[in-house]
């Protein structure tokens, strides 16, 4: 079957290859059809060579949506004809983070999705609401598992307050989620247009950075002096000690991003004077993933993909992800 | 009535003051008769005028415990004699953490209990276990609210394992109370001698890091290198880093000191690839010290007092706290 | 000042009375002048002498609403001329349900709010969201309060499923704070108008129960045989085995109500094999209720005011909550 | 391989079978050569006929323990050689209750323990302590996960008083890990003899009811008028009042058991007024047994095995379940 290898830690290394097709899903597993998939800042980084110990060639990318074409022995409450969601953590099927369940990851240290029919265990497939199309899913487990943890970590509801850093795919789907649960939501940018396009998603209220470098005093500014209940930290160093001013006592800095770095100068004082919780996060369980497409299913909420392309061009993709500038989630489309 | 003062910001501006005793309680209030205090790393940031906002002079000094003298109207559940923990949060029974109910702090916002009598909000006051004395009770208010909180966050019980740097007040509290709740409990120090009386009180391993610097490590390997469920992190900057690779995946980072200082250079990775919680904590409620006394009566706990100075050597007990190798708390006793 | 007295157990007992008007608040405590006043189930039971140990004469009625007139010392962040709504658990700012805190209830063990001046702790009284009336404020605190503890306990969201039996003050509440939390809202009813007004408010479905009186398996046929996250079981033995039976593996049935009785016959096998929780619940805490007013002026929630009774026919509202009828709360307007 | 099977609903309908060995495990499979199983009361129900929907013949009961023969692909952290717990609930690796969740179980709608070779999910199976035989650890699944489970519901810590009626397996398991968590227990039974043997494992007081019919009045004195955290209530009907009296505000009585049959007459009003969360539950996940594993490891606690039986004498095993009068579980041991 057709497949799309890397073969080198580099943008330039995308092959297409011809590897074997699976043939009967062994106990608990099942066959998808891969129709689509998104992609995910780790992708960029297993392929710029930034991400430690991966074995090449490799089959890349994390997210995926397909339609079951087989199933094995010993599954239950899936069925041939399913349109499902992969979750990229393949053996995190529930329960709490261990080193084991976050390890194993598609497209990083397990071939990834970029195959015309892939073979997963069922606990890592979730049925996929019906009323998004195929590059709607594959745009949601990384980004709506991280959202919706996001949102609880933070207890989010009506009443509170969430800002997202920027419109990239999880600061999106955080909004509409958060939306969903009742919140106010506060987005930042440095685009007065993309904050347009946020407002018109459900975003309460917008700053943009570049006018107001010091956002942080916006968003008290906007919570009467109180802060943020979370606030969903996808940038790292240039911005993690205005996110810490940026939330309430007893507040959440959900940290998942390090597009600036990793090494922060961290005040500590703040953590400890406001009792603030920093909650780092690698995804989560297919179960979470389960939780947000409830919801996703049942607001009817639409993921914002900003491109789809075609798996011909998929370097392209990458170095779009890699410039920055998109809006919500960059997907492939595989046909 | 005899007082101590801090007329200004210095270890040598301790002075005893005439200060007028208050008589009737008002409604809610209660009258105590202070018998002892204990010092916190706070008290001293305060009289070294590290502590911004303090209005001199003060009546210094957080922690307190004394014995009822008067009870005001609609006083419930407490009686004339009753031996009370002064909570130095003084506005904060119960609940979740906020600006107000942080703010008010006995000995920083407010005055503190180095005097003869002191009235107090009843819902403030938390009545003592019986099996211990008057600087036993003192030395608990902050510590055993802050360790009670660290187990909780972490969700200590039997089969965790719980990190604590240093011997202080907070790290011996946490480590008593954390065997109460059955977890095994590693210690670190720069002294074999302290690590013995550490193991003493119940502590299951020592680890020396001036013999072994990458203390980390030490953790792991104790731990078939899994991580520990808790690190209590009451040193700040130098030890930061260390106590983040020390915790487990899903492990908390319990921040609550600075000694080193308070800007850490944070490596952001560790804490999104394992999914841990750094939590910072301001003390907390009256309902939590509470919880704290119930487990320490039940479990006949003795808090550590390494010494106890008459109130006229208040200053000597300042400096031997500014000055470390204390083990455990330091007491004031008031006659 | 003016005040009306329950002079007997009996509802033909009120009488209006010349009580003293308390002057200068005490330590804590505020003075509020009652502007409205609503009626819940257990004052019609303390006028009817089904609640042991009434003090009588007794000035009744729990929940109310006022303004306040003065402030004494030690009271922050309420100032004269803030609008509030007053708790009636009289000494629960936060926490933990205990016994203290539980029985001291306005209107049954502690004076009631049908006075022109009341004098109460102000932690017990809770700023009103800005866009309600008087009676609309006052028919929030016990409704409100135990609404939004129904919804924690259940970890309502986006994607659950929330069903509430009739359409009394209690029911609407969840029903409201449910849709702002996102969730799908099943109501029951005897009558199709009163479900017609509930879709009106955002329900998503209504059954009449007396055309389908086994409206458990409606709960059931409408949510694919899986059954709601959350029933609020406001009606006791009669509806009890059906409440068990339209919740799903895991739900949560919140027992607020007696109102066919307080003696069920309960087949335990669907509790134990389900995994149910059945929480039973006595209001909450003054913090409970600002968390659900944070929400309430948040969504710009307006309650559901039946009908407002001038303080002369306050015997009036009280048969008219005996007799049933009503759809939603029934207030008193004190002028 | 040989194997036993129950051929219709009688406990005298136990045969020798020969069935076919499992050879090679699947996916994500593990052969285990079972050493012991024991018994649980849900597999006296099925042999009794009591339990709706059984396939006979049937391999019986759900608990047992073993070693492992082969590892299938795709399995990970289970190697040849390993003693595991084989956890009865074959498809709830972690998360929470769901109806697949929870239907799957050995000996009950799954083949069951009693064979000499089992074909397994990996993820239904959890490596047991090393202190331990194998009685004992076939002891553990059920009764661990249920004892964990309750004591996690009721946040049971140092300070918390539990409750345990009787002295079957649940209740004594979960006197050891009540006690390695720091509680207070107190034992129900209507022999002075077990109450010692109680004892002696750890509990802190015990009730003879037969002597003392109102024992719930009994805790309430043991506690100060309070009550239990905990109440493990596995008796059923001709408890449950008692069981409700003896809790505390906001406490838990945690319900497994319909020794008496299923229906009870239940006061709704107690359940109200105290707030008490009545929580039912149908076992756990392996991640429950795995973290009670855990704790049993570190605390070295030895299980109580009251007898064992060779494999034989099953019926006569199943005979002393029905009968009562043991002390702990009963065991079958494979050889």
């Amino acid at each position: 079957m057709r497949a799309i290898q890397l073969v080198s830690p580099s943008l330039n290394s995308f092959v297409a290859a011809d590897l074997p097709e699976p043939s009967v899903p062994g106990h608990g597993q099942i066959l998808v059809a891969v129709r689509a998939a998104s992609l995910n800042y780790i992708d960029v980084a297993v392929a710029q060579g930034h991400y430690p110990g991966i074995a090449f060639p490799l089959v890349p990318v994390a997210d995926g949506a397909g339609e079951i074409l087989a199933v094995g022995e010993g599954v239950h409450g899936l069925v041939v004809g399913d349109r499902v969601a992969l979750h990229p953590k393949a053996r995190w099927p529930a329960g709490r983070a261990t080193a084991e369940r976050m390890a194993a990851m598609r497209g990083v240290s397990l071939p990834g999705v970029l195959v015309e029919v892939i073979e997963v265990d069922a606990s890592s497939a979730v049925k996929a609401p019906d009323h998004l199309g195929w590059e709607a899913i594959a745009a949601l487990p990384v980004v709506a598992t991280t959202a919706w943890n996001a949102l609880e970590a933070a207890h989010v509801g009506p009443g509170s307050t969430v800002v997202v850093l920027g419109t990239g795919g999880t600061s999106l789907t955080t909004l509409q989620l958060a939306k969903a649960r009742g919140a106010r939501v506060i987005v930042t940018s440095s685009s007065d247009d993309k904050l347009a396009r946020a407002r018109a998603l459900g975003a309460d209220e917008g700053i943009n950075y570049r006018a107001q470098p010091a956002w942080d005093e916006g968003v008290l500014r906007l919570t009467g002096g109180i802060g943020a209940d979370l606030v969903l930290e996808t940038a790292g160093p240039q911005t993690f000690m205005r996110s810490l001013a940026a939330a309430r006592q007893g507040g959440t800095v959900f940290t998942i991003g390090f597009l600036s770095g990793t090494v922060a100068e961290v005040d500590l004082l703040p953590v400890i004077v406001k009792s603030l919780r920093v909650q780092g996060n690698n995804t989560g369980s297919a179960e979470d993933l389960a939780d947000a497409l409830r919801a996703i299913a049942a607001h009817r909420i639409e993921p914002v993909v900003d491109r789809v392309y075609p798996s011909a061009q998929v370097a392209d993709a990458y170095r779009a992800l890699a410039g920055g500038g998109h809006f919500g989630k960059l997907a492939i489309a595989l046909t």
